[in-house]
Parts: structure tokens; sequence; C-alpha cells
């Protein structure tokens, strides 16, 4: 065995792969990434806690942007430490105890070097809550959308069926949205009763910049009977922002998950 | 028929007495009561938008000064207007339409009028919400106080059962309290689980400056494990503050309801 070959059996890897599952409530960040402004965000939060945690400075990738406002459940992130003594459970804990209560870091496990949280992500669920109840539910703020007039479910549901499958959104995407092409797959689009609240729930391989904020807002248009579900259809064949409805709140949406393969 | 007697039939009456019954998320508010320095608070909030809406300047009396933080569902105050036209139920739409989502007027009832909010008042409900599933629930955020080590839920029962009745109670209240009598009676103080949440439920005829927290900041100690639950009986009878727990975090607390004779 050559000297080389020596050292590479007993090296240990220089540097580990971890992938951090993260929930939180977004209403009082501006959003998941890091801002230049230095504005509180997701992002920033959670790096700013780490370099004491692990000994060096730290980049997270998040999978999703969340936008200012906007939840999660199941934010996932990925980061390279070359902290190779510390327990993910130890270190979920030490971030957990340094973060504020809005905060979650809800598990870490090891993953492949190749694992990238957003790279390799496969698809997304989120889920948009209205709360439909007369009264003002101000124990949910900035957790709901409050939509109390009456709503169709039956017209939302047959607008949302026509989402499924493979489409160009970009009727449904903000226009500054400029990436390459606005095709997408949506796997499930179902609107769903829940007590007070109807909730939007959306899985797709990728979604556009406020892609589920400009659904949401078009489905309201349809339940409270201004279009008729055919709406789906006409803004996917035209492409045509300007057809669809306005955007929805941030504060009912949530990033439920993100899909891998395996 | 004298010309003042027919006067005073004639006369519509100068003022209406209306009772209002609140709720809202406490979070970014400095309490109930209006603050000298211009902080944002719920009596604040509300008493801007009236002019408006009434015509002329107002002041309302809120039955509970909940701290900041402190949320309510069933906060009650009463106000005189000198309007005589516009409906309960105009003026409560009016209201809410004008104010922030995390506040709600759930109701407003024409009163006689001696009625006061506060001094008619012979009772409270107060509930503190202790979340204690081991991950941080990130959407509850300021509404609940997060507490995952094991809690002997027996015990902080028979400690409640203890606080029931007509006490001194000196031990629990904040220091600062400088009311004349410190004897209170408490109707019902129950430890109730629901879910992943242990709730302490408070009924009784007035609270010091901080009996309930200092209530929940004492149970909590005796459920952990610190004390026996005869520790209440020794806070009441020696009426020492130092005897009891911390003061629990404003953000599980809430005012479920004021109570009036009849």
């Amino acid at each position: 065995m050559t000297a080389a070959a020596r050292e590479s059996v007993q090296d240990p890897p220089a540097r580990r792969n971890l992938k951090l599952v993260i929930a939180y409530d977004g209403s009082r960040y501006h959003g998941w990434q890091r801002q230049a402004a230095g504005l509180p965000t997701v992002q920033q939060q959670i790096e700013d806690v780490l370099p004491r945690i692990l000994g060096h400075p730290v980049t997270i990738f998040g999978a999703g942007r969340t936008d200012a406002g906007v939840h999660a459940e199941g934010q996932v992130a990925n980061l390279y430490t070359r902290n190779l003594a510390i327990p993910c459970q130890g270190l979920r804990r030490a971030i957990n105890s340094r973060l504020s209560g809005d905060i979650a870091v809800r598990s870490i496990t090891e993953v492949a070097e190749d694992f990238h949280a957003s790279r390799s992500a496969t698809g997304k669920t989120y889920r948009y809550r209205i709360h439909t109840a007369p009264l003002r539910p101000v124990g949910l703020f900035g957790q709901v959308y409050h939509f109390w007039r009456p709503l169709d479910v039956e017209a939302m549901r047959s607008a949302a069926r026509m989402l499924v499958g493979r489409h160009d959104f970009r009727g449904f995407a903000t226009t500054s949205d400029q990436r390459r092409t606005s095709v997408r797959t949506i796997f499930r689009c179902d609107v769903v009763e829940a007590g007070s609240e109807l909730q939007v729930i959306c899985q797709g391989d990728g979604f556009l910049y406020n892609m589920v904020r400009n659904i949401v807002g078009t489905l309201v248009e349809i339940g409270r009977g201004r279009w008729q579900p055919q709406q789906v259809r006409r803004i996917l064949e035209s492409r045509d922002r300007s057809l669809a409805g306005p955007t929805a709140l941030p504060d009912g949406l949530s990033l439920v998950c993100v899909h891998y393969d395996g």
C-alpha cells in the first residue's frame, strides 16, 4: 500500500454535508433569503448563530426562497461543515436554543456530499389557508387570509383540477420572474375544507415567482363568482397575467415540505 | 303637564352607553391601556378610529388592563356616545374595517346608563396555554408558553385546587401592586390537557397585578418537581412573593371573558 493510498483510507472526510428541515413563522422576517441591507431574514438568523457552534462561518442553501410573511413547516436547507465532531442532534439543539421562538430546526441529518437542498429537490408542497368564518380570527393574525364572504367551493375545485398537469404557468407568475422556462408540472391542487378554513394544497415540481399566491387569488375570484372555472384554462392558454386574479396575501401561505427522490 | 315634564318625555336620551366585547392578539401592543408615550396599545387603536365614525372624541373604559403581549378573547369595554343614529351592528363593522387584523370587536350592545365595564364586573376568566410538545410550535409564536420538559399534571392539579376560595393572594402579586386589599376569591382553577397543550383556566372575582402569571409560574415549578403542591399553601399563608414561582411569560395568557350579574 502506497503512502497516498494509506492516507486516503485513514483520512476522515474533510467536511460533512448536513440537511436541515426548518419550520418558521415568517411574519417578522423579510423572507427566507439573506438581504444585502441586513434586514432580518430566516437564512440570516440561522447563519448568524452557526459560527459560534461550528467554529467557522457557514452559508446555508435553502430549497425555496419564501417571501416576506410566508411561513414554512418543512423548508429544507443544506450546509457544509468542517466540524466533524458535533452530532446532528446536539447541533440541532444548540441552534434552536440560540434562535427566536418563531424559527425551529426540526431535524438535521447527514447526507451525501452531492445533496443540494434546491438543486436536488424534485418538488414542493405549499398550503394556503383561507379563514372563512365571519369573525376575524385575531389569534391567527398573520397566519391566514380572512375572507368571510361566501365561496363556491365546488367551482374552486373544478378550477383547481384544470391546473393539474404539465402547463406553461406564465399567466400565473408575477411578471418580474425571469426564469428561462415557465413550464411546470402540478401534481396536485386540492381545495380542502378544514373547520373554519378552506385550504388550497398545491404540489408541483417547481413554482414560478408568486405562482401559488396568484393561483389562490384566481381561485378566490372564481369562488366568489366573478369568473367561471374555465378562466383557469384561458389564463393557461393565453399566458396572460392580467387575466388572472390578484396576488393573495402572503399570510396564508406555508411551504409544507420539499420532495426528494428516494 | 308642565313644559319641563313635556320636554323630558320628548327629549331623546342625551347619550347611549355601549358595551363592546373585544378580541385581540396582544403580541404587537404595549397592553390594553393607552400610554402617555403614544406607544401602540389596544385601547388607543380603538379610540383612534372612533371619532371619524361617531363624530366626536371617545374614551373607552376597559374591564381589564391586560399587559403587553397578553391576549383577549372577551375583553369588555364601554363607551358613551352622543351619536344616537348609528346602529350597533353598523358601528361594529365600521370599527372592524378600520382596525388591524389583530383586533376584532366581536359585539356591541346598548346597555344601561350605569353599566361600567370594570366597576360592574363580578369576575373574570383567564386561560394560560402551555405548549408541551417537544418541537417548538412556530405557528403559535407569541400565543403559548413552550415548556417541553415533563410536568406532573396531577401535582399541578392538587396545587391549583388549593387556590380555590377566598384568600389573601398578596404572595402571588407582583409587589408593585398597591391596591388596598389583596383578598380575592378564586371560583375555579383547573389544569386541563388539550392536545399538545396544558391549559390553566382561572376564574375569580378579581386578580392582582400579574396574579395569573405568578400562579402559572408556581404551578410549573410544582409540575416539574421543584416544589410539592403544599407550596401553594405556604405562599398563601406567608403572603410572601419570594416563595412563589417566576412570573410566566405573557405569551400564553388570554382574558377569556368578563362576568357580570344577570
